[in-house]
């Protein structure tokens, strides 16, 4: 095979320092280098190899999984990788498995959740993974409201004992990943009673399969909850159903940083505030919607790299065609994709700084930006999955028919990521929540109090509600000044109207009820304007390498315009623009357009992405896409044979005129 | 098991008479009997069970293709079914076959391009399954651009036979479903080259295997392309890859309806119009039309259904929570897509009424209409498949968690659904041609040149591009006349200003390219007033049944008021409506939902879908959800046993720190 670069000349036309690109991607010199190293180590292992997992059964690639997930922990251990390496190894796999619920979730809620003594006692064997732990909290009859949950866990005086117990059918736990078939442990969300007593949602450690055999333990029926989208994809996770039968589990195996119960039941609620646990949820957060980026940038480097390979249509007379990355109605689907791919990325990378600035100010007892900083992360994991999950489908759309092969890679990407939508926080109840801290902070604004954080914006209100864009040319709309007011009067006069308009009904709740659509809307400007306005404060910054800034500066621009032109109603119905300055807004962002077009190859570069990683015939690094097409067609099952198994019994006799006389 | 309609209560409230709406929905009485009877017919029949078709290996789930087609076959003939009945029977058996390319696009090729005698030779051999056909027209590296296909065909006047040739990798036949492992025939696009000059594309009919054994014949390399997209879904279908070294056919297999080759090698163009083509292009695509009103609206019955039993919040101290349909957000997704399957489904019917009209017309060689039937198809068929994708997905979606399981059925139906969106013509290519008609009618508005068909509308341009919409209270928003005249006005003033816009540049085909986003946008402007004109036309028949009409009148009004709220930025833009207006909407929208709430069960049941064609836990029709999503898990193969296979080798050892000894 030929090895030529088929995107030479693509790479040639680029305008920017990739290296430097590379790093600010990455976040720095530092991330940078991690992830290269270890992408590449986990590409240049056999057993992490990736193919031929959309013919393998469940069961070979449950096994599959459980192989690679060993494989991985012995070359953390034998290399004796830092936390953050290991971190990257299994992100690097690319499958999902037990071990994200042990590391994701097991382990941080029993930090965030239990006692000093507690943490002593768990942390190290789940650090070494002498225990592996789940998180199940859904119940197959409740999810999104977690006070409706009905597992109970009993207080026994006379034992000292809690008894978990399922009393319907609905109470099964349902959908905690890692639990169906590996989980030797799990941090267990029930309802605590004590003394005939409801106190609500608590967590506990429980133990429930056997540390010798793997069986569950008396009283416990476990199981997978059987096929999820996809081929491949979700279905290397054993995510399960559980039942308790009056399972006994010792008191001390409640998690009681945040309220405890008593050698003689009493119920007692700590110092400690309860919104600790919200730390958690942005922490959590905050990762979803760094991966958000991840498989954005995935979708679109596939996408990218295959429309400038593709050709179709614009020779005259047989010569060749025209490459369809060309074409105005592929870049203005695409580029704005490859411009969120960045936006994401560096709004959270503001997240993790957030995180870390709550994380510090709770230490100190300082609580006041917790709120506000849960509010925003549950807004921006809710815009920026929904982004990605319609992105990927997008770019598979993008790729034509052959983006509906398997070896496309767009598939297992679209189906392994759309649960992002749903798990930690359904979308739309999430930006439910933001709207209620909206139209709170919106009833504040009066007395006084100054919103703080993202929200600071609303401090300007008086100006934000009468201010007029001053847009009069194309290029106008170049001037991060303008734009971001724009965004922040939409945003601003969305959330005052709801308010007005809430105000007209007799109760806050019945009005919050019927107005929620509008609500929502008000939210994503709210989402959206927050990520514009990180961008344009990571270009304040001083970024090196030649030519990096200025496209950045571009994809900040097509960002923020191509969602200005998509939410055009909101902008004109808001009185936020005119129709003259809506239609400029178009004009800016086709010219926008032909400046990313000659980097669009290197700006998918950037990203670093192995082909490994990658894992997409459409999106090779080297283009060599028709060849590769046909060699991976021939791997199906199916051509084992030229005539297939079934002929004799049902082809042929249709040929035949046979039928009638055939039993089938 | 109890037998309980857990709908109950949601099916009395319903304020229509339900058995007249299915005969609305099925198009007649007639219409609804035999699909009545069919799909019944169908679900009863062992053999067409659809259980664990997600946990089937390739090979298993391609035999099991095999084996019902080959059932089908046979009860067909033995019931004697009429060809509508045939039709229905394999829709109802729901499994993308090779028959559907036999029965859909092999036999209508043959007959729209072949001779009389053509006719009288193939089509008793395809009628009977003597031969099974395909159509193999798009090649590895040739989709959306026929003309710029690779194969040739070469005529050898000294054996009076064409050579048909792959000359290069990317002109190998790639995608034609039946041909990997099934067809014993194709009707192949290739390039007709006669004594060294090339003809273009033209169709030929080969034999690909022989009728004794099935293996290939000399010189034809034929296999499965591999895995698509989902679990089950359209890995039934064998999508194939083909190549030619040199195959030799009898010149009368060139089909020359519209051209010939003469024994000495002689190309000639009979006088038959070339737009022949174009009717079986509106015959095929009024059909998946009609096909996305099915899949659109089997979403949206599981979606509705489960709304109606799922529960979550809203509870006061552990009382029953509110049913999720019930929340505005909910509704305002949900809604706006049924309301959208019956405007498909109505406007399906009248693209049926336009292709009879087309095919008459040809018949009596008047070609007028037909530039028009053939633009507005191809508009309708990629609004109508791209909404239906999205909404699917949407579906999904609004099933929180639980549509993510296999067992809810929605996976696999976006899965099967979305190639709609790139076959039969890219979604994106076809609103461009569209628009280049579009163009073309505004050119010529002044030319005296009466425009006829959907879009006789352009006719008063003049007064579209000044009225005002006169809406000044909630309740306007109801009237017909107001709606189609905003959604004219906005159609007519997008496209107007694009062909103004057009003008400013120095060559159309350059100004084209430049503004094809915008273009795409009036072309969408375009086909979705043809969407609302349809069903307002259709409440002005007379339709039958308590309450029927005023539920349809409902669906309409809100199917046309969420498109305006969605697009209010064209609205806006174009000066078709006010900021006062567009929120007039939306409380209009808010009342229209509350409608439709009790009546939301009754107007899925109105599809009249058995369980066994919806194929969903999520959607059964007695709401019994929760049991059988239980049983279903437990199906799953990795509910073999209790201690996965893996175990020992992989599990154990992390447990029980052995790693650095084991090997892996
Ligand atoms: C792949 C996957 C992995 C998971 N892993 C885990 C895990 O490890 N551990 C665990 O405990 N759980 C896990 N879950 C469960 C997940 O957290 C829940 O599915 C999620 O919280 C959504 O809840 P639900 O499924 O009950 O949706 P529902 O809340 O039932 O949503 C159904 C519909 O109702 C709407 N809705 C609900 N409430 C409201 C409201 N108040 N207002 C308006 N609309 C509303 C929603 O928007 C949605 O459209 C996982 C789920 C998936 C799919
Ligand atoms: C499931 C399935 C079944 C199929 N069955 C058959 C079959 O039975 N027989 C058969 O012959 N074929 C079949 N096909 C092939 C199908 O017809 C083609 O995939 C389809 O025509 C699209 O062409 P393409 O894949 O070349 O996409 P491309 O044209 O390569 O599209 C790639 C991208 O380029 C864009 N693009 C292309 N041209 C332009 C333009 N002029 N302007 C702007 N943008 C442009 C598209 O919008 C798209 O985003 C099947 C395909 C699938 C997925
Ligand atoms: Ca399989």
């Amino acid at each position: 095979m030929e090895e030529v670069d088929h995107l030479a000349h693509e790479r040639s036309k680029t305008q920017f320092d990739v290296a430097a690109m590379k790093i600010v991607w990455a976040g720095s010199k530092h991330e940078f280098e991690i992830s290269d190293r270890v992408s590449r180590l986990v590409a240049s292992d056999p057993v992490f190899r990736k193919d031929n997992r959309a013919v393998l059964s469940r069961k070979e690639l449950f096994k599959n999984t459980l192989r690679k997930t060993a494989h991985a922990w012995k070359r953390i251990n034998e290399l004796r990788l830092t936390e953050e390496e290991a971190w990257e190894l299994r992100f690097y796999i690319d499958e999902p498995a037990f071990t994200d619920l042990h590391w994701g979730m097991f382990i941080p809620s029993i930090k965030g959740l239990g006692t000093e003594e507690q943490l002593q006692k768990w942390l190290p064997l789940a650090n070494t993974m002498r225990i592996i732990g789940c998180y199940a909290q859904t119940e197959l009859g409740h999810g999104s409201n977690v006070q409706g949950l009905e597992t109970t866990a009993t207080f026994d005086p006379k034992t000292d004992e809690f008894i978990l117990h399922s009393p319907t059918l609905t109470s099964s736990k349902w959908w905690p990943g890692g639990l169906g078939k590996v989980s030797t442990h799990a941090v267990v969300y029930a309802r605590l009673i004590t003394d005939g007593q409801d106190h609500g949602v608590n967590g506990f450690i429980v133990q429930l399969r056997s540390l010798d055999d793997h069986s569950p333990l008396p009283g416990i029926t476990i199981g997978d909850v059987g096929m999820k989208f996809g081929n491949g994809a979700y279905n290397s996770m054993d995510n399960g159903v559980l039942q308790f039968d009056h399972v006994r589990i010792p008191r001390d195996q409640m998690l009681m940083r945040v309220s405890q119960v008593t050698r003689e039941g009493k119920y007692l609620r700590s110092d400690v505030p309860r919104q600790l646990v919200y730390g958690t949820m942005v922490f959590v957060r905050q990762y979803i919607v760094f991966n958000a980026s991840y498989a954005l940038s995935r979708a679109v480097c596939i996408a990218t790299r295959y429309s400038a390979v593709r050709r179709q249509f614009g020779s005259q007379d047989g010569g060749i065609e025209t490459q369809v990355i060309d074409y105005k109605t592929q870049q203005n689907r695409l580029f704005p994709l490859l411009a969120s791919a960045y936006a994401f990325r560096f709004v959270s990378e503001w997240l993790k700084w957030l995180y870390t600035d709550v994380t510090q100010r709770l230490q100190a007892n300082d609580f006041s930006t917790l709120p506000e900083a849960h509010a925003c992360t549950a807004g921006l994991k809710s815009l920026t999955t929904t982004a990605t999950a319609d992105g990927i489908e997008e770019c598979r759309k993008l790729c034509g028919g052959h983006g509906y092969l398997c070896s496309s890679g767009l598939p297992e990407l679209f189906a392994v990521y759309i649960p992002a939508c749903t798990y930690e926080g359904d979308n739309i109840v999430l930006l439910l929540q933001l709207a209620r801290f909206l139209m709170k902070t919106v009833s504040q604004l009066g007395s006084g109090k100054k919103p703080i954080g993202a929200i600071s914006y609303m401090g300007q209100v008086e100006h934000l509600m009468q201010c007029r864009c001053s847009v009069q040319s194309v290029e106008d709309w170049l001037k991060p000044s303008i734009v971001l007011e724009a965004f922040q009067a939409r945003a601003a006069r969305m959330s005052v109207t709801c308010a007005e308009n809430l105000s007209k009904f007799s109760s806050i709740e019945e009005g919050f009820m019927e107005l929620s659509a509008d609500l929502v809307e008000a939210a994503i400007a709210h989402c959206q304007l927050i990520v514009v306005s990180k961008f344009i404060e990571k270009l304040q910054q001083d970024i090196p390498g030649k030519g990096v800034k200025e496209q950045l500066e571009v994809l900040c621009n097509i960002y923020a315009l191509s969602l200005l032109h998509k939410h055009q109603g909101d902008f004109l119905a808001t009185g936020c623009i005119t129709p003259e300055q809506a239609s400029l807004v178009n004009a800016q962002l086709r010219s926008l357009y032909s400046q990313v077009r000659p980097n669009a190859i290197a700006l998918v570069d950037a990203f670093n992405y192995t082909d490994h990683f990658l894992g997409s015939v459409l999106g090779r690094y080297d283009g060599n896409v028709y060849p590769k097409l046909y060699e991976e067609a021939w791997k199906d099952p199916l051509n084992d044979s030229v005539v297939p198994d079934g002929y004799h019994e049902y082809i042929r006799p249709i040929l035949k005129q046979q039928l009638r006389m055939a039993r089938l």
